[in-house]
């Protein structure tokens, strides 16, 4: 089972898969492959929920969600196979348990399902579930586990800005559900319902469909909108810094 | 009353909820409770406006607001007790005249007064006056007293940008019902209606519950979208500068 | 008429009223009351257009506007007679002509008119012209004439910026004007109809009283949104920047 | 055809007519000419889409096009003549294959077009055709050639940034289509559809025509307005960074 010749061949197939092994720069070409039919399964899991779009193409869809689970499940064996080649030499059950292998793993049953027959209801939330997928390209690209790193770092100005916000938050919505509430008790007549107002007048979404009519209502309301407008630079901030920060590193 | 064994006691209460004498990092285990007590009754005061959380729930919120009211009095009580240890060694008197502890007395009536039997209308202010203790949270956090201060010191750069905003917002707001007041009365007729157009503009929030119909109206709604973009970015620049450098300060 | 003491006497009211002649920091006590006499004409300039504000307190606007009157011909007929100790010493007929000066006789006659019996419409006007008097704020504010120095500097930036921008807006507007115009005739049957959306598009105000209902339409209209969030940052961070240059030089 | 003097008028022609043949800064009289005629031909495009600007008008417009449609001629002719006088000494053909010549061809036949008789529907299409000038502008603006060359600097970063956008997008679009989706199947009955809600929530427009209106659709609403704010500023801030470097290089 460990024999040289064997071993090689299983070195050869980890440097192939595994990111973290490899030295040169940029993915191997089974990564670029890999990295191909993640993105061709997100975009058939994204157009399948879309009946326009599937209706009369059952056949192409069943096609390509069959190409994807065979290779997705060759994936997932390969990488179980080469697993005591990563680093800390982990054994295969360890592997399984990770949380990355354990999310591959649902995705693959998650394509299995409709094959054996799940409902159509089911079948729509499974295709989406396939967005998880989305993660892996993080293990692939070095500049996207900076930007997470980066972050992490800045984790006390994250808490502290969204703390502020939170706080102007619950000050508005108060407001709003003490001045508008009685004349309008399905949008603003509890501060949990005013909230839905306050975040879309904070982050100046603005849709619309709620919107203060009593003078005093528009008043504390025009005054939300102006400080919430400032406020919510400050975790804006925060995340463009630790963007630019992570690219810098990256560049180095 | 001062026998040196009381006072030590008295002392080492003052250590555990005053947040300035307190020399080591972080917050005591007794505020740490009293944090997360604040925690729990902002959550519950704005759960307890929403009657879809309380209706059949009334044991349970009524529960926790005697527990709150009890630990609230508890801790009020104490801090008096414990006033002339504090920076200053102010009189109990002096103490309970500061805004800070009249504004905690009031809370603690809040509270009160609900199992006094007040009316359902007032009850729900009453809970929403809970929120001030929101405030009560800067007191712990060196971070966000060091925001204010930042701001503070910036007062003038934050006075001349919202003095051309509120220009802009009066400029837009006239031209609007100079050229399309007479076509929309109700929501243009004057320039304080005119205004609430103007700022859902300005911050780009955008409701479009009023919007100008005019071909003149709809070209000094551009321009204002338009110079709006650029000047509210004024005092939104200046918070997150002070931002930035309060978090700078902090970290030293 | 040019006595050494009439000459003293104009020239400490040269001084009390030009805010360039002064050489302490802040205004002179005479520019304090102007100052409050401009703000107490623009705040009953805003309100008069308000019926529900005027109604049943005309006496007391009416008592307002002819203190104001008197105080701005006072103080127009006062700056006439230092013209000549101002800077240049110009002769009192070219400061009469000069734009400043036009100004505010402008806004002098504009207060005028109604006690002459001018009709109702055009006596909301009036009012509303006002407002142009916050621009004499400016002349008393060394931190604004900076920001407008600054912003002239850089001319050269903003006019790209702002081509650019006028470039996006000009495209989306065409592409939509091909796509949707056919199905939204009123809204997007031609170029210069479509820029009203393309303008609460760019500049994510958003009103939504336009919006493209055609798949074709919504993803051109996707990829402006996302294209102008963008494009509108460059001359928001211009103006920003310019504004934070000007504070800087003003602290010197 | 090669003599000394013609060559000598053909040099003189290709200097006036040529951006990077010229020495001196700004641009010459000719290309002033030319621009200006650009200018009025993209008005003339964008107003003649109008009926309500066109009616009544059309022997103006016809004349205007009539004077357009010589002088883009003539100017096509005259670099073609001139085109061996340009760096590199390309051929004719050369000239004339290449893609800004192509595009410049293919405006003036979209503007030779509806003298010859084209359908109504196709001349409107025609018109705003013409808008693909707007792209010659760069040509003559060395600051927009600038941006242009730092932002493929940047590539990296803003494929990166989009990326995450984009995940986000998807990531939301799913939520909702999984939440919302079997309440209002119209709006959010699959990802795409969805999607048109996440592009007008994460940058912010928030045109109101789709809205979540259960609890939970508005709970993830909330969370991707709240992260989309932050979200949205990275490939912002990378636009706008790469536009301030252009601009420091311009002026050097």
């Amino acid at each position: 089972m460990s024999t040289p010749e064997h071993h090689s061949l299983r070195h050869r197939v980890a440097l192939a898969l595994d990111p973290e092994l490899r030295r040169r720069q940029g993915l191997s070409p089974a990564n670029r492959v890999i990295l191909g039919l993640i993105l061709l399964s997100v975009v058939s899991g994204v157009l399948g929920t879309e009946p326009l779009v599937t209706q009369g193409r059952e056949r192409l869809f069943f096609a390509i969600e069959a190409v994807l689970l065979v290779a997705f499940t060759v994936e997932y064996l390969a990488r179980l196979w080469v697993a005591p080649e990563a680093r800390g030499h982990p054994s295969r059950l360890r592997w399984m348990l990770r949380f990355d292998s354990l999310l591959d793993l649902a995705v693959i049953l998650s394509m299995l399902l409709p094959f054996l027959g799940a409902e159509s209801a089911l079948l729509r939330l499974l295709r989406a579930f396939r967005l998880v997928q989305l993660a892996r390209l993080g293990r692939y690209s070095r500049a996207l586990s900076l930007v997470g790193e980066t972050l992490r770092e800045r984790r006390a100005e994250l808490v502290i800005s969204l703390a502020v916000t939170l706080g102007l938050m619950l000050l508005s919505s108060t407001l709003l559900f003490i001045f508008e509430g009685p004349h309008q008790p399905e949008a603003f007549g509890s501060i949990p319902r005013a909230m839905w107002w306050a975040v879309a007048t904070l982050t100046t979404v603005g849709y619309g469909d709620v919107v203060p009519l009593t003078a005093l209502g528009k008043f504390f309301a025009a005054l939300t909108a102006l400080t919430g407008v400032a406020v919510i630079a400050l975790p804006t901030g925060i995340v463009a810094g630790a963007f630019a920060e992570a690219m810098e590193r990256h560049r180095k």
